[in-house]
């Protein structure tokens, strides 16, 4: 079996050009792209007057808090769902 | 009664401070503050030519695809979830 397909996708970010590579489809590269740039243009627009340092790290704090939430989420329907498997195993 | 308390935390973050505020527990600013601070530790560990604007964004990217795959999982749990109640409804 030949392996796995690279994809690469350039997309621009706060100016500058950066290539994302992974064995995750065009599609998905793109989604993830532009999901970090959208958020970067909000904050930007929301605080012209920062660097762009300080707008990726307040992205990356942005983006964590919201994984971080359905992180949180995840593991509260994994745990219903594992004693929603004890009762049925019980009943 | 009284407006709800506002958490605080001060973070390092590649050799600058930020303020994180908000209305979650200190150890969840706590939490989300050093997650972030580790992963730019990390990429700065692996990359140490890089600027701290190309790590931050690096960083965004990461997490925005941690973000996404366990959002893809947290959809399908959700649908399964519901599927499980139809039957159950049916059965």
């Amino acid at each position: 079996m030949a392996l796995k397909e690279r994809s690469k996708l350039r997309i621009d970010i706060l100016g500058q050009e950066y290539v994302l590579k992974g064995t995750d489809s065009p599609e998905y590269l793109k989604k993830v792209g532009n999901f970090v740039s959208d958020k970067m243009d909000q904050v930007y627009k929301n605080n012209p007057i920062y660097g762009p340092t300080k707008i990726a790290v307040l992205v990356s704090l942005q983006i964590a808090d919201e994984y971080q939430k359905l992180k949180d989420d995840y593991e509260k329907i994994v745990e219903e769902l594992r004693v929603l498997d004890k009762i049925h195993k019980i009943g």
